[in-house]
């Protein structure tokens, strides 16, 4: 923006208009890019990435705050979880205002839902919660997918498509559809389908490069034609939806805009399946940097982008690389940590945007051990916790001082982290009362754990393991006792300093019961696909075993290592429970 | 390629093409797109990615193999430590030829220099041992660079660019130059610089986008304009030199090669400072997987491309994000892990590239403690380490079996952790001989470690601490006393299961004696702009503190986080010695 100096002028005339407005699909006019946010459904679909629905809230409460206009929650018939989570964010997230002063209007939940009535109308049943709400329904559209995948005609998937738009049109008066693998879909097929579904009421095309194979000229040039082609074009909001396999989602994705979408599809950090989507920050941030190259402004609050990263982050256990763009611990690097030398007399000669644009303080205010209870409350709101109760407040102001005690300062990474331990956390079934630990190069490491069960019983084992931390997930799992595997163990220092906060972040596979494999068997699958162990997704039709992720945070990293551990077992139990509580006669 | 049926016919052609030829420069046709690597300048320029010259050798090593046209070795004069890499690396390194059929010639090996006699002797002098050299000089051509950085009248900067291309040219047959800032410079005056460049004997032009800022579109349109308006134009290369700021550095530079270029400047994993510079990996996947859309061609062997991902994260610290496109974990998460349904008849149905095409291999062998010492010693030189003595082997092969004994199964992983742990360190001023560790939550974390120095003494200490780490880091640190600041610490298991190999890598920063702060001063700064704390970065004029990088693996992330300390203390006080060898008087 520094350098072309009509850009503010223009952001404020842009922002001023939308305010002015009540309704998204009003207001889309030739400059409006909708900024439709699917962390919390294609972001989840990442390999490990599993969300609880606290957590999945709180993403959406970030990103209703964020200014982001479309949350797409999830995909409720894939399991009852998954309902539960679209319907509640839908309650509880889809009338919020607080931050939206630009956008004019809350955030309008959707939901994916194969081309189905079944499909359609559970997702209806979890959108229609919130004042505005969205059914977003695909079909593929490829000749390869076509056959291989959904062994169909050309006019059956016409006949597919536009019936599954006409059912959903007759629930919502927005209806969004995909042409799934459109970038390896005849253009000209396309335009039929897309024509069909256009008069059978869909009020916005998303056209996906699902492989994330194309370029961004040929990307724009699919938009050129079928925009171009298709009868009806300018009655409907055309949307990009971009993989990042070859490094080009987000070139892809402004390409698109070039091409004449007026709506992004994207994630926090940039997370989904293989190389992920594209990242909301990378489009916010280029539209904003070069507004003379993109004939698009957002609503969006961009300061908000560093705490969606670092929470998405944080829940999701995927991390973002330093070298990432905007999120990155790097990516500023020319301006914190560094002091600049004195030859350097202009900011601008390496900067093209500022840290605090996108809401990362170089000073963020720091507390001790003599800082009063009103400055940690304070501090608390200022850092958007502002729902916390007195009783939570006292407890959190308790143990940010005994952590004061310990390493002098606190701050709004500590708190961060001490807050996210605490409230995210899934019900406890068992909980870490005492960890002991000996280890050493020349001894034997060895842990003694104490557990109580939710019931009140306390149970202390103790085992040896190749490290500390093989021995303590030895001795725990001695007691809680559920077949697991790790997948991913990382544990990231929250501050800086020897004697930071480390979070640990645990990764856990269910696998067969390894203490009696001859009666191992499935699981039983539910009507909806899921089982305890198993998640089939029904856009790819692709079965992983389900992963469940624990997090852990102290300042001493063996006791964080536990309570990651038996958060990940936890939520394992929770989750089996939830499943036998609604079991279906076995498919196979 | 799959898709595309004339792609590998085409490569096929444009292999044995180069394979004829014996000079990069005379094989430069239409369809060759000229891959240089400039990890080792750029890339080792973010914060903490200090490498050590073992590990700038067997990166460029590694380069070589896997066919990379021309390796950026560093900036010689930047430091002694720079113009030693760069020389080793041309003595070593420049003549190799394994791994380069298709290529056809030794990498050649290059050094970065300012526009001045004296850098680009300094230069010549470290890249002349390699049979194939080039002199990379560059001077900014924005008004906002000339104005602030170097203040400077545009003519003088035509001047003194020519007179540095002049000299370079009476040293070495092949120069390239770089107008630093391009993206912000006049183009009309930035053709009057190339202009004059070209017939002072440059002959490969690079246009940086320095900042991030620049679109597909713009630099494309940027190239365009150069090449059609720059008398000489056609007697030179045209290269682009990418970064990341705002996600777009590969459309960036697939974008520069629509527009003409046929050089491209790049990293591993797309390291560098900020947001990092464009990834090796993507230019080479998108040019291979789309060969219709990109009219070159490259001749680097793809399947090295994990390798040198891994070692590049590895020896730097800089980890790769799970959704990074080619190199992240989860890029061909729909292949590895994930047991497809049966749906999906056809892996190509969400496919375009296999994990084997960048040399993953999902079912690498896995040895054990019944393999015997020739397995190992084989399966090392399947990895490429083919010059260990039998004395390094032998020693090797006694950490696998004991390895085994702890964990049962040794993966290809776990055995370069182990080698990369031992063959990389730096010299071992303290080496750790026990460490014993007490800890957990009812109990003060409580640390004794005894370390021997080079002289043979040996001193133990006990402390306690926030943690285990902390109070292991303290007793250390009683030890050895070198004053430091953490500014990372990083557990990553190397390995899956609870018993897996933990690397731990630890980034410490230099600070001045904390132990006598009143007598606290800058430390002498060198001729070369370097001193024992700091670094200045010779092409921003930025002076950071330099941090120092160690790495530790091991079963015990407690004695893997003593060895990481330790390395990186070893690290801090070798560099001080060879600075103190050296002193100048103080600039100050």
């Amino acid at each position: 923006m520094r350098y072309e100096d009509d850009a503010p002028a223009r952001l404020d005339a842009a922002v001023r208009k939308t305010s002015q407005s009540s309704r998204a699909s009003a207001v889309v006019g030739k400059d409006r890019l909708i900024l439709f946010d699917t962390t919390l459904r294609d972001g989840e679909q990442s390999p490990g990435a599993t969300l609880n629905l606290k957590e999945k809230v709180e993403i959406a409460r970030v990103l209703s705050r964020f200014g982001v206009d479309i949350c797409e929650a999830g995909f409720p018939i894939a399991s009852p979880g998954d309902f539960e989570a679209v319907k509640t964010i839908a309650t509880e997230i889809g009338p919020l205002m607080t931050g939206r002063e630009a956008t004019g209007q809350p955030m309008r939940i959707c939901g994916l839902s194969r081309a189905s009535e079944k499909d359609i109308q559970r997702c209806f049943d979890a959108v229609k919660h919130a004042p505005l709400h969205r059914i977003h329904t695909f079909l593929a559209t490829s000749d390869i997918h076509l056959k291989h995948k959904l062994n169909i005609s050309r006019e059956e998937c016409i006949e597919r498509a536009a019936k599954a738009v006409k059912f959903a049109s007759s629930l919502s008066e927005d209806v969004e559809f995909s042409t799934e693998d459109a970038m390896r879909s005849d253009p000209k097929f396309l335009v039929e389908v897309l024509k069909e579904v256009i008069a059978a009421g869909a009020t916005t095309l998303n056209i996906p490069d699902t492989v994330g194979f194309t370029t961004p000229i040929e990307y724009q040039q699919v938009f050129e034609y079928l925009i171009a082609n298709t009868p009806g074009a300018d009655k409907v909001v055309w949307s990009t939806h971009c993989h990042n396999d070859l490094g080009l989602a987000t070139a892809n994705s402004l390409a698109g805009i070039a091409g004449g979408a007026r709506q992004v599809e994207v994630t926090v950090n940039g997370i989904g399946e293989r190389a992920g989507n594209t990242a909301i920050e990378e489009i916010i941030m280029a539209v904003r940097t070069r507004p003379q190259q993109f004939n698009v402004y957002t609503s969006v609050d961009a300061t908000q982008i560093t705490r969606a990263s670092r929470m998405v982050t944080s829940f999701t256990g995927m991390a973002v690389q330093p070298n990432k763009a905007i999120v990155g611990e790097n990516a500023f690097a020319h301006e914190a940590g560094i002091h600049q030398d004195g030859v350097l007399k202009h900011a601008e000669t390496y900067e093209i945007m500022t840290p605090e644009s996108v809401g990362l303080s170089t000073n963020s205010l720091v507390l001790g051990k003599h800082s009063g209870k009103h400055a940690y409350k304070a501090r608390l709101e200022e850092l958007g916790y502002t729902d916390l109760s007195p009783q939570q407040i006292d407890e959190f102001v308790d143990k940010f001082k005994r952590l004061a005690d310990e390493k002098k300062v606190v701050t709004d990474a500590d708190m961060e982290a001490i807050v996210a331990d605490e409230i995210y956390q899934p019900e406890h079934v068992w909980e870490l009362r005492s960890i002991h630990v000996t280890a050493g190069n020349l001894v034997k490491a060895t842990a003694t754990v104490s557990l109580v069960h939710i019931d009140g019983h306390e149970v202390t084992e103790a085992a040896v393991g190749a490290g500390p931390v093989d021995a303590i997930f030895t001795s725990i799992q001695q007691v809680v006792r559920v077949p697991n595997r790790l997948v991913q163990y990382k544990i990231n220092a929250v501050t800086e300093g020897v004697d930071a906060i480390g979070e640990v972040v645990t990764k856990l596979e269910f696998v067969e019961d390894y203490e009696s494999p001859e009666k191992s068997r499935r699981l039983q699958r539910t009507d909806s696909g899921i089982d305890a162990g198993e998640f089939k997704n029904p856009q790819t039709g692709s079965v992983t075993n389900r992963n469940f992720t624990g997090h852990g945070a102290d300042t001493d990293i063996l006791v964080a290592s536990a309570k990651s551990y038996l958060s990940a077992l936890n939520r394992m139990i929770s989750h089996k429970k939830q499943i036998s509580m609604q079991q279906t006669p076995p498919l196979e």
